[in-house]
């Protein structure tokens, strides 16, 4: 009973392949990831082989929106044991530098983050990692819940980044599921109204089943200026600037979507209107608070996940996103090959 | 038809008297009052005719938790309509002053406000006030939620204040309707959890069915330093200082609550924990904010409204709350004699 | 003996006109203006008739860097009285507007400023204000200096936008007027240290006199990421791009030089430093400020002032900046014709 | 030559003893003080054998304002080397608990601070301590100014606390180093005026040559609430009331002198005036900052330096500034016996 992963060889190639078994080192303990959500930088990966300046090379394992079952813990681990049922936020820092120091270990010169190279990522049966980076469920919570604790981090942070306030009038540019997860967030910390735009009708549609205002990326450009924050997650080239367009003045945004170009950005108008554009690299410290939200209630995850993979199928799951356009969301199941 | 009043013409005696109609200066309306909450400020000025340096001289009415219909508008206003079911900010200030300019309007020191000596309050049927200070209701809000805005405003200004976060783990103690209210708020804005203390095993019971943890004050006296934020809601004696003993190691604290008398605090414990203490002088801009959260059920009003009373009968609901430990939050319908 | 103005007839002509003398309205000051610095903005109305949207339509009268003597004041005046010498806030917001209500009257969508279209400026020899615009200077402070609060609340106020903490490392693009002054106030602020960069040897070595390291565009574009802050000031193309590629992780940055056009960013290097960026919309609140950090010494206005004219030579004053380069501000005295 | 220690034997009694040579741990630095500030808690340890919980149990080293020639470095050290002068901050934490991973080091439970018991201080010859902890000197800075950087320190973190922002009208209450320090402080960071107050006219003689307004305590009574800032660094009973109610609306406080009793305070006028008090534990990140502070004069630490001991009269040191009145701040030479 091997240690199976699914390894990308090269781009578009993904393979089952056995690997060694872990043993947790101090502070580690070896996790049975159950659930691993698909994120587009996965699918950036397996078909660019990179993103930004992040190249593959060699073997590689995707996935890093997890979560999983503890099977082991190494010496000193005393915040989960063995059988607990936990969500695992992807990133550890080194704890040591002026970044941490700082309170910003998200941007740790040295974070290893999963299923970002040269780190693999959580397409495997076992897998060891620091203790620090897991947070027990609750019993009522699912396994495809807990994966999806990372976009929602995305979206929490984003929040933070664009320091919205309680009564803030919320766009969120881009439907797919970091924008909706930024949209639940917004609510969730009391936004005044949140308003999602999209150039795809499904997705606006969902949005609207979470209750959401909608607006095609059409009637948003005739609208005047009537937002507080904008939460860009779209990536999409021009959607920045016209959300940022969109913004009364004294406005915030924070760019969560990353393109892969430049922006070309109106500085004249944005100084008049006083903006202030934060830009976004993950998150951090956000766990137990996208762990509360979703166990109370106050974010609601539903369809979300629309598509189911087992492990030998990661190839599918990383592009069914092209083809299918009612997927929003793909879980795989490294336990089920 | 008159303009009938409760008017408190000495401590402990009111009287339902006539008052001239009102007609509307540029920017005013005038409005009906349709439901007024019976504050504790209103009981102690009722009682005791002062609340600290604000005393009543001659004939007074009471009342700032206020609904309405609009029946009149001045020239220039634009924002309400004859017919429009409002609720009401209570205060009025000068829009010029040093405070006013550095945003903090409700520190105005010419602030008008509702109910404090020497201004009127609302148990009248017809008062003129500035326009500005009413915010249209959604057909499906009730007048008497409409009057739970103003001590909702109070729990969403003093969360403001205790500079929380989501992701907070939040004590309130004091589990009337202003910390049920602040209870509400912290949850609303992205607490991870909300505990709430009192001395009353009814109160803590509504706190529970309103979904927040809760603890005997004694059980509070046991509890390690587990609280990112206290919102200290009671005004009773020693409270605040058991609440900032329960605070981890930078927490934050709000006084919401305000005693008569003065506290006594251990400040070598304050300093080692680096506790921040923020007081709390009632509110601003929080109307549309506490109307979305309401409206749109993030925040529960259930079981605040207990006591119902015309104004004939207003001395009767000042005085409910002192023999009737069911009493929550009673209300006066001004247009009922 | 006339009120005598510099009157901006067409693009790139200024005639000396007689206009009619004011007289204050109430809450309202005359003041006659004794020294008015030309901004980069009074250029551009000069040479292309436009800022931006902002479009001169007929007379039009330039200068909004002003000290002045009272000459008048309206009835309800009481912070100046007649012979006062005052610094002048040159922008009277309505103060009455969500903006203001804010706390943002630099955002008021009804502010007048002196010398943007239709509002005529302080190129005159006396001029009724709000009287509110007007702070008393020291008996030590000049009236040179006293014009030169106005672009060093620029700086100071740039300085806010960029969430400059006392501590940071802060880089100052363009060493013109703006650059030197917001160098001066990252300095008096805190700033742990100042580095400028320009492309002209004269600015960079005023900048050297003033205390400040400095850097060619050259050695800056092989510099590593540095810096905590960057307040740009240039307005240049590229030079925005450019002093972001110098921040470190979680750097801020205040666009305080506002040029013609688009801007092109690497949202992607933006993102993955989680860099955030301010515009900057003039300032609020910064003349006591001001006026208190040069009447302490804590910032130096040395060798700002280059050039002299009497109100005649307006259009000489407005034109010397392009020919001689060693001109750094150039100060208007409207008493002498 | 041994390695001479200045040991507490006792409550009152300083040996001087030897203890062995120090050898450094990876990551650490050997050093040698040269100049050791006496601090109040120095003292309160010398008398009392206490402050607040921390008690003294046996042997004990004290001396925390420190700075240092390095003499050796352990494996992996890079920011200092041998034959470095550096200035010492006396805080170790563990870098991995939630208060660190916060950016709250300083609040840290693990945290190891030189002469708070257990810890031993630098009253000795040579010492090991974590190399992060070093801070290089320039040449231009004497071993004394390198010592006081840490009650500058206090200061410094004292006005971040506060929420000191350029601009702010400070009050400073307590006139002794840590008073003037973060007189200092405030005013290199933006204060508009800075006004110190204490009982001791040979303090606020000491103020006022370093150019602050001073006000005896009487004055300070009868002063109306003309202050946006209070640092409180008496710790005297009632100061801190005193101070609290010369505050405007919506002011702040820093309580940075620790009392040993509880405080007494008007809560009910805190809460119309909407104070915030926040309570302070030393510093965190400061060391840079004071040290660029003092050596482009931006902070002058003249006349704080008033009497200076070799090792062997520490005792004297810990109790001159009992008896003497013109004693501001003593200094131990631990090299010279």
């Amino acid at each position: 009973m091997g240690n199976l992963a699914a390894v990308m060889t090269r781009p578009g190639a993904i393979e089952i392949r056995e690997r060694p078994d872990p043993v947790p080192a101090p502070g580690q303990a070896v996790i049975a990831p159950r659930a691993v959500g698909v994120c587009g930088s996965d699918v950036s990966y397996f078909l660019d082989g990179r993103v930004g300046p992040f190249v593959v090379d060699g073997d590689f394992v995707l996935g890093h929106e997890v979560s999983a079952d503890v099977v082991a813990v190494g010496e000193g681990v005393t915040n989960v044991q063995v059988g607990d049922r936990v969500a695992v936020e992807p990133s550890v820092p080194d704890r040591d530098c002026e970044q941490c120091r700082a309170g910003r270990y998200h941007l740790c010169p040295r974070l290893e983050f999963l299923a970002t190279p040269p780190v693999d990522g959580a397409l495997i049966q076992r897998l060891a990692i620091d203790a620090r980076t897991l947070f027990v469920m609750p019993d009522s919570m699912s396994y495809e819940a807990g994966a999806l604790l990372e976009p929602l981090s995305v979206g929490l942070w984003g929040c933070r980044r664009a320091a919205l306030v309680p009564g803030d009038r919320v766009l969120v540019t881009g439907a797919g599921p970091v924008g909706l997860l930024a949209a639940e967030a917004a609510r969730a910390e009391g936004a005044l109204s949140v308003t999602m735009s999209d150039v795809s009708t499904e997705r606006l549609a969902l949005a609207s089943r979470h209750g959401f205002e909608t607006s095609t990326s059409e009637e948003l450009s005739g609208q005047g200026q009537g937002y507080d924050v904008l939460l860009e997650c779209s990536g999409a080239p021009g959607v920045l600037r016209q959300g940022l367009e969109r913004l009364r003045q004294g406005g915030r945004a924070a760019s969560i979507g990353i393109g892969k170009h430049d922006v070309d950005l109106p500085l004249h108008t944005l100084n008049w209107n006083e903006i202030t554009l934060a830009t976004v690299n993950r998150y951090k410290d956000t766990w137990p608070l996208a762990m509360a939200l979703v166990a109370s209630g106050r974010v609601s995850l539903d369809g979300l996940h629309t598509h189911s993979f087992p492990l030998a199928r990661t190839a599918d799951a990383l592009q069914v996103g092209r083809t299918d356009p009612t997927a929003v969301k793909s879980i795989i199941y490294p336990q089920e090959v």
